[in-house]
Parts: C-alpha cells; sequence; structure tokens
C-alpha cells in the first residue's frame, strides 16, 4: 500500500471535517469489522486506509490535533516504515489485549468532549472497556455514526463470493444436529434467543463455507437463533436456489445481510433473555437489543463446540495431514534440488511451488493463511511476507524457515519448519535445538483434563527460558476444521488465563515455539496436536478421562542437520527418532521418486550422545 | 471442638429467630473477620461455633430451614467427621475461590426476600459478587446486622496481646520509609487517603509486631492513611507510652480500633479519593467512606511492597535459614536415635522436640504454624493436625511427612521433608522421585522478571502429570519477613493469573509439589525460594534485569534413601548433590556431635544411573 504522507493528511483531514461538523473530538478506529474477524475484507481496512500501515493488527486514534497509531513488537519495524515521518504518530504497546489507546485518549481528551467510534464495527467488550474509563474521565463515547465512512467517497464493496455446503462426508455432523447442540447450551443459559456474527461459528453451525475473506472459508452473514427458529442473514445472490432450500429444510430462514440488527431489537422471546458473547458480537448488536431484556453474557455455544473435533473429524484430519505432508515431501524434494544445481530460488519460489505442490493434492481449496517464507534475517520477523518489491535469494549459508499451512474439506493445516542453507553455524544450532526442546517437552506433555492452556505455555519456554531466551508472540493458537487456521477458545500462551480455555478432547492446537535474533536468523518449529485421552488416564468418577495428552497431527520431517546433539536428552531423541518412523510410515505410500528419497533421507533416526556413551 | 449434634441444632434455632425477628430468608457466614485474615481470632470463628466445622477454610449458608457449609477437598473427610448426621449439610466444593454457596442461595431463595451477611466481616470482592448475583435474582442483601452476635451471649472478647517493635536492625527499612513508599504509590494512584484493614499490610508498614492471632506475629488493627497523616486504630493498652511516642515521631496517630469506620466516613480529603483494595477490604469500610468520593480499586501498596525483600532482609533471612536448619539437624539426629533405640515416638512428639530444637535458637519467636506430622495414611491429608486425642506412633515401616517452620526476627521459614521409616516400598520410591523432579524442576527453573507466578505451576507439576498423577493443592505461596507465612500477591498455582501475582526480584516463594495416597502415604518436599537475578540474564531497555531465576533458601537435607535413581536425570542429581555440598557447609559450623554426624550422614552425594553409565 505505502501511502505518501499527503494522502495520508488529506484522508486525516477529510475525517477531521466529519467529527468538527458532528461536535466530536476524537475518533477511535480498531481493526475490526462487524464480524470481529481476525482478516479484514477491504470495506473494513478502515485504520489500514486512514494511516497507511498495513499490519494485520494495531489502533488508530484521530483528534483534531493529532493522530497515533498502537501497535504492538511484532509490527514496530513495520509500522515505522510505514508511517515514516507522516502525520500519524506510532505508539509501541506490549503484545496481547492493551488499553494505551485508552490511557493515551485520556489524556488527550477533556471532560465533556464526545468521541466518535462505528458501533456496528467496534467489539461490544472493547466498547465497555473504553466506555467505562472515558465515563470516569466525563468523556462521552457515541457509537451512531460511521465517520471513516463519511470521508471515504470509493470505499470497496461488500464481498460477494459463492457460498458452498460443506458435505457432510466431510462435517460429519449434521446441520441439524448442531443447531440443537447450540439450542441446548442456550437453554442451559436460559436464554430464548442467541446472536452469532462470528464467521467462523456460523460457517460450522450451518455446514457452509465461503470465500469473503482471504485464506479463512467463511462469507459474511449474522445468524439469529431462538429455540425455534433460525434466521441467517446474508447477501442476496450468494447461495444457489437448491443450498436454499437445503437450508430451509433444516429451518433456517434467509434475511438479507444489512437488516440483522433490525431483527434483533424486534426479537421478542420466551424466555426473554438474549444469550451475547460480548468478545463475539458488536456494540451495535448490544445496542439493537438493548433496552428489551436482560442478556445472558456467555462464550457462544459453537465456539466452544466447534474446538472439540470428533473423532470421525479427526479421521479427516489425519488423511488431510498425509496429503499436506505429501505435498511438502514433493517441495522439499524439488528445493534441495534446486538448491543443489544452482538453480535460482527466493523467498517468492518457494511459495509459488509449495502452493503449487498443495495444489495437485485430493480435497485441496486453498492456502490456510499467506506462506512465510523468511531467509535469515527475514525469518527473523514472526509476521514476514516476501513481496515481489522485497525479498531475498536463498544463496549462500544460513537458516530458511517456511511456515506454510493448507485447507482441505477434512481439515485445515499449519506447519513450520526450518532448514539449514550451505553451512550453518554453532550459534545457529544451538538456537535451533533449544526450540526443538520446547516443541518436544509441549508436544510429551499430558495434563489434566481441563486444565487453563495458558499453564501449558511455560513448558515449552522452559528450555529457552534457561538459557535466558525467550519469544514475544503464542506458544499455540487452536485451529479450525476446514476453517479459520486461528480459532479460540483455547490459547497456549501468556495470555490470562480464562475458564473456556480449558484443554479439552478433541481440541486440535498449534505447538509452535521460536526465536529470533533481529538482521540474523529465525527460528520456529510448529506442528498441530490434537487432545487425546492419555495412555495414563484413570477415569474419574464421572467415567471421563483425567488426563490428555497430546497427538500430533502433523506429518513433516523436522531437520535434524541443525541440531546440537548434547543438548538433547534420551527422551527427547527417542521422541524424535519415533515421529520419524511415523511420518516414513505415513507419508511413504504417497510419494515416489525424488520426493521418497527425500522423506527417507529426512526421517533417518539420530544417535544421542546418551546412547553412545551408554 | 467437636460439637454435638444437638449443641449446633440449638444455635442454628438461636439465628433463626434473629433472622424471623429481623425478616430476613437466610444468613451467610464466611471464615473471615475485619481483617480479612487467613487465621482468625476466637471472637470470629463464627462459622466454626454455629456449624461445628473447625477446618480453616469453608463457608456457611444458613436459611429458616436448612444449613449448608461448603468445603473445598482439603476439609471432606474432616468436615464429614465434624458434622456427622447434624442439622448442616456439606456441599463438596472444587478447590479456590468458588461460588457454589452464591449458587445455593440462589436456589433456595425466591425473589423479594432479604438476606443478611455482617458487613464489618464480609469482604468487598466477595460481597459485590454476592450481591450482584443475587440481586439478577431479586434477592436483596443487607449488611448492617451482625446476626451472629446477637445470638452468641458468651462470645469471646477481642484478643488483647502487647504490640513490640520490630527493630530497624531486623527490618531494614524504616517506618518514615516506608510510609513514604506508600504515600507515593497513592499520589500515583490519584488518591489522598488509603485505608488498610489487612494485619500484615500494617505489621509491615509500621514495623510492629504483635501476637494476637496464632502463629501470625500481628496485631488487631487498621490503619487510614493520608498524604500527610496517619492514623493507627488500635485497642487501648496494647502499645507502651515509648512505643507511642515513637509513633508520634513518625507521624503516625492512635485512636480506638473501634473508630477506624467512623474516621473513614469523616475522611474529606484532596484529592477526595480513596484507595482501597476489594480484596482486602470489608464491605463495613466501603459502606463508611460511601458516596463521598470515587473510590480508587488497587492491590494495597504495601502488599506489593512487601512482597519485594531488600538485599538487607535477604541477608537476615540466610542466617535465620541457618538457624532453622541447625534446630532441623539437631531434631533429626535425636529422631534417629530414638526410633533406632526403639524409644517409643509419635507424632506429638516428633513436634514437641522439633518445636523445642527450635526454640533454642537465637532470633526465634514462635513457630510460624501448627507443625504437621503426619505417618503414612496420616500423610495424605495435607492438613492433618495430630491431637492428643487422636495421632499415629512412628512404628513399622512407611514414610513420616513433617511440615514445620519458624518465626525469627530475620524471617519467616517453611519447611516439608519426607523420612523413611523401617522399609519403603519401590511404589513409595517412585512417588518420592516424581515429587521430587517437581520440586527440583521449579527450583532450577529461570525466566523472565514478571511472568505471572501462576504460569511457573506446571513446571512443578509436568514429572508427576506424566504419569497421570497430580496433587489438589497449590505449589508455591509467597512467604512473609517475620510475618505471616502465607501471603501474596505472587501464587505459583492453578490460580486464574492477574497482573499482581508477577514475579518480581527479591520475593519468596515457596516451592511445594506434593502426592497423596488417601490411607497409604502423602509426599511433600518443600522449599522457600528467593527471586534472584538470573545468572544469564542481559539487562532490558530499562537497565533491569530480564531474567529471574530462585535461589533456594531452606537449608535442610533431602532425604536420598527414597529416592528412585533411575528416574532422576543427570542435571537432577547435579542439582540435588550441589544442594547438599551447600547445606552441609552452611549448618556444619552451627551443630556437633550427633547433629553434626546426622548431617554428614544426610548430605552425601549420590550417584546417579547416567554418570556409572559413562
Amino acid at each position: 500500500m505505502d501511502l505518501s504522507p499527503s494522502l495520508v493528511l488529506e484522508r486525516l483531514q477529510a475525517v477531521r471535517a466529519v467529527l468538527r461538523q458532528h461536535g466530536f473530538a476524537a475518533l477511535v478506529v480498531l481493526s475490526s469489522d462487524p464480524h470481529l474477524s481476525e482478516y479484514l475484507p477491504e470495506r473494513w481496512q478502515s485504520r489500514q486506509w486512514l494511516s497507511g500501515f498495513t499490519g494485520s493488527a494495531g489502533s488508530l486514534v484521530v483528534t483534531l490535533e493529532k493522530a497515533a497509531l498502537f501497535a504492538d513488537s511484532r509490527y514496530w519495524v513495520q509500522a515505522q516504515a510505514e508511517l515514516g515521518s507522516g502525520p500519524v504518530d506510532l505508539v509501541k504497546t506490549a503484545t496481547g489485549e492493551h488499553t494505551d489507546h485508552i490511557d493515551w485518549l485520556a489524556q488527550h481528551t477533556v471532560s465533556g468532549e464526545r468521541i466518535s467510534i462505528d458501533a456496528q464495527v467496534f467489539g461490544m467488550a472493547a466498547a465497555q472497556r473504553l466506555q467505562r474509563r472515558m465515563l470516569q474521565h466525563g468523556v462521552v463515547i457515541e457509537g451512531a455514526l460511521d465517520v471513516v465512512g463519511l470521508a471515504w467517497p470509493e470505499r470497496p464493496a461488500l464481498p460477494s463470493a459463492s457460498i458452498f455446503e460443506h458435505d457432510l462426508a466431510y462435517a460429519c455432523v449434521s446441520r441439524a444436529q448442531k443447531l440443537a447442540q447450540v439450542r441446548a447450551a442456550m437453554h442451559q443459559h436460559g436464554a430464548g434467543a442467541h446472536f452469532i456474527s462470528t464467521l467462523d461459528d456460523i460457517a460450522w453451525l450451518l455446514n457452509l463455507r465461503g470465500a469473503d475473506v482471504d485464506h479463512n472459508p467463511v462469507f459474511l452473514g449474522h445468524v439469529l437463533l431462538t429455540l425455534d427458529s433460525c434466521t441467517l442473514f446474508v447477501g442476496s445472490g450468494k447461495l444457489t436456489p437448491a443450498l436454499e432450500a437445503a437450508l430451509q429444510r433444516d429451518g433456517v430462514q434467509l434475511q438479507d445481510y444489512a437488516l440483522a440488527h433490525h431483527a434483533v431489537s424486534l426479537c421478542r422471546r420466551s424466555p426473554p433473555k438474549i444469550l451475547l458473547d460480548p468478545q463475539r458480537v458488536t456494540l451495535g448488536c448490544y445496542d439493537a437489543w438493548a433496552g428489551q431484556a436482560e442478556v445472558v453474557e456467555a462464550v457462544n455455544p459453537s465456539t466452544l463446540l466447534k474446538s472439540r473435533k470428533t473423532p470421525e473429524q479427526a479421521a479427516h484430519i489425519r488423511s488431510a495431514m498425509r496429503q499436506d505432508g505429501a505435498a511438502m515431501c514433493e517441495f522439499y524434494a524439488w528445493l534441495e534440488q534446486a538448491l543443489v544445481s544452482g538453480e535460482s530460488v527466493s523467498e517468492i519460489t518457494v511459495d509459488q511451488h509449495l502452493s503449487a505442490a498443495r495444489a495437485r493434492r485430493p480435497g485441496f481449496m486453498g492456502l490456510s493463511f499467506a506462506t512465510i517464507a523468511g531467509f535469515n534475517a527475514n525469518g527473523a520477523m514472526p509476521h514476514y511476507r516476501a513481496t515481489p518489491q522485497s525479498h531475498a535469494q536463498i544463496v549462500g549459508d544460513g537458516l530458511l524457515l517456511i511456515d506454510s499451512g493448507g485447507q482441505y474439506l477434512g481439515g485445515t493445516t499449519d506447519v513450520t519448519r526450518v532448514w539449514p542453507i550451505g553451512q550453518v553455524t554453532e550459534a545457529q544450532k544451538r538456537d535451533y535445538t533449544l526450540v526443538l526442546k520446547g516443541t518436544l517437552a509441549l508436544s510429551r506433555a499430558r495434563f489434566p483434563r481441563g486444565t487453563p492452556s495458558p499453564m501449558l505455555d511455560a513448558l515449552a519456554r522452559a528450555p529457552l527460558w534457561q538459557h535466558g531466551l525467550d519469544y514475544g508472540h503464542g506458544t499455540g493458537h487452536g485451529v479450525g476444521y476446514f476453517l479459520n487456521v486461528h480459532e479460540g477458545p483455547q490459547s497456549i500462551s501468556k495470555a490470562l488465563a480464562q475458564p473456556q480455555m480449558a484443554m479439552q478432547l478433541g481440541m486440535v492446537t498449534s505447538v509452535e515455539p521460536g526465536l529470533y535474533r533481529p538482521g540474523q536468523w529465525g527460528i520456529r518449529i510448529e506442528n498441530l496436536v490434537l487432545n487425546v485421552v492419555s495412555t495414563t488416564s484413570a477415569l474419574d468418577s464421572h467415567g471421563e478421562p483425567q488426563f490428555l495428552e497430546f497427538e500430533t497431527l502433523t506429518l513433516c520431517p523436522i531437520d535434524t542437520r541443525c541440531i546440537a546433539l548434547d543438548l538433547l536428552n534420551r527422551e527427547e531423541i527417542a521422541w524424535l527418532n519415533s515421529y520419524h518412523v511415523r511420518v516414513r510410515a505415513a507419508l511413504g505410500p504417497l510419494v515416489s521418486g525424488a520426493a521418497r528419497d527425500w522423506l527417507e533421507c529426512r526421517t533417518e533416526a539420530i544417535i544421542g550422545v546418551d546412547s553412545i556413551g551408554l
């Protein structure tokens, strides 16, 4: 994007004119849309349009005199480059949910002033935090006006991709069953109605998929569910008549996308309570319901339900992992050969060849996120993306980090590997091995069912902490089932634990510790794991297993040439060797020729120092 | 205590008569006092007086027809025994802050009813939770009446032990300096006043100690602090004239204990905000301030300040640990000799001899908690206390668990060891070694400064989890400095992390994983550790160390005869051997004769399987 400072200033002035016209002192723009999505359609890239900062997270505050962008450490370099010395100041914040922009607002406004936010895209929980704090300060927050919309003449239209059914053979649980499950949860909460805005919840609930957002197979919509009706609010023309009829058969009515909040305002149900997830609906939705009756605040039941994959879904995921692993064998065989033969290989060609290898696989539906291929210093930026204008050639010595994933009808993949190019140094090997120890420690962990997932974070970090090292991102995120590659509720991270983050049977989570040496190299070793009953587990008094462990789902060799063997203990070596036996057996039948040779070579067992000694 | 069911019923009926007289439908009695202390003076043992349950934690709800006691797993056996088939039902709850009694109340009351609590002893945060929930339910909570007081004719008087100064040579930081530190924090919060009810905060702030509560060297009092005045509310006759004069010189006025809340209600200060800690003041205090002006809710600054021991205090703690360790050498030398010579030894004599050995040590001021000496099955009850009526003889084979600690002028100790008596089984050795692995893993951990302490909990549990085992209590609590053996804000436990629980330099914490086989044996291996700068630590951009590690403060041999050597790795054996070298060197000069021999014998290095192999 890279807006010129003068264009940014022009847009800011247009926004300020609207603010002045309506008597506002400031505007808050979060990176959010009516669905509180992680990735935003162009129409809702207001923060980017107004500031020029293209990162995927960051908040913007505009007053009549100043403008400040709040971004965490993942984005500091990028934000500094994109904002330059233009009219928007960068304020560096800590990673995670922060309130720095609220503090800043409190300093830059005075009692009696009014601040504008767009309630249609402002998350309820975020709005509450902002309102509470500013009210103390005597400042009023108003959500009715879309200030950016009024200042943005050529605002992109809503995306209009078609919606398709996620075939029951893959979905495994029917739409009717899922509706019944969510209604049972509503009943438990004493709620007669429930409004859903989050796109992955809707796609899961209705066994529908779309293409309105890059990489996430979702479509724009809202759902209003009662104990005996279900309305999907969606843009016209996105569903075929056949699909409309199928939905109708399951009791799902259609209404226009724009009418969702209006429908909420009309909803009268018995019991007259609506279940809303403050983290997953906007202030606009709350306002539409406001005053009618009680709101039951709870995590969307669908968020909890879809996080627990069924045994049938897990079987499909294992198949998808085999296809994904086979694609990687083909790609890596090509890559090593290309490098040996002196072919010109860049971060961009890595992406192209890897994506092409995945695309040849049955069930492949697209990438699950934009491939991160970073050589040496580029690998040290966890959110790096090579562009045609700026990328590195894979030449000389160093480490190549590749983080990639695919969407398959039977699951979503996400895998990171690091490979030696030419010679690697002892320091690189040490870093690589410490990260690997973290991946292994967490992958081998057993833990009581219900353990809050943040509690497991330290297990992955401990080997790095022992050497005074750490990484700035989370260790693991939930992963959807042919859905978003990032989903909740679990999070293995430094996040403050909340009850809904408890580890439950069937959850799929990434395990991805890392280590970043800015300007030098980056390391991350990532697998997806499934929560399964621990082999050591006794049953509790309800007949449920007391302990869980991880089944590593991802099937791809982990480079052993970068390992500093003296840093691994016997259990770690045994785990790695047995993983490679499993990878070879699972992928062998799916590959041939050079890919097969590569698989054999990269899954060779290693012999530890311990083993030699004994 | 063991009240007869008829006496309990009589008291319940007296309470119900008061409830009826004032139109209340129910009464909630928590285990709490006006200072929200962990251990309560007799006067505030209302829950015990009314139910007969003597455990240190548990909530009681009394309606006109029913009475229910809510206790967590630590107390189930005890509560069952003490409540018997009497008029109070036991409701089993999960460990930690629970709301089961609120759920129960919601089920046993109807809209329009009124519930009584005593605002003078009901914590603000607990009251808010109760009020919020019951208000939704249409039930009103009222705090003005002390129902138990009206039904309890022979209620014990307030304790009246003398107050003494904690000599500056040990306190290390003067009263004036501490007052200035807390006022600086008040200023940062924009507060002109601050009310403190928690006894350890007050004792720390004013460098005073008392004896109003068993084992905790504190005295009953409240403090009202403004930016230019300090009033201590305390019972008359507890301070000498000399001490009163000394306080006066530091600007500390005295007023009668009973006038504290009245003074709060009169307090008009600029800025007109009061800093209150909802976890550490009662509803009565809030009500006294109510309506005057804004309340700033924050953790007591003194709670945060006192958790970070100064280098001078740490030096005193190390001395106290040497004395404490020497006392244990003398005791254990006696114990082993007594057992060999066939002397009759019971859990009670263990307590007597160990307490006597501590009492001979310079600086000793008393026990820091009631000794837990549990042989075999008794050791499986984490909160076991031998009584003259019920205790075990140390005869035959098994494991003896001893958890004990002392108050010294220069610190507070808390240590648990487990010893083999006669023959121990392979199963006992395996359990012992798994717990030891937990103690070692956490003791050896390094972690970023500011890590929320609950995040470290999994490191201690992981070796047990690996075998499908766990324990029901926390892994570590903060420890005071010649103060309460349990103090905040840090907690290494499954507690949901809060920002104030961050690990900071100078904190003293216990490390005490355990394993309990009900009816068979219990194991817990506990040391106190100090947060120190990690040897691997770089400095951050503010010049502060980025990483912390633990210095193990406790000096007492860890039994090696119970170890299953094949379960320990090389690093664990090295840590244990080096710990024993340190213990021997530190304690050797303080003991002689049999105690010296015992120390030498129990600090012998062990040789691991690994070491033999290489």
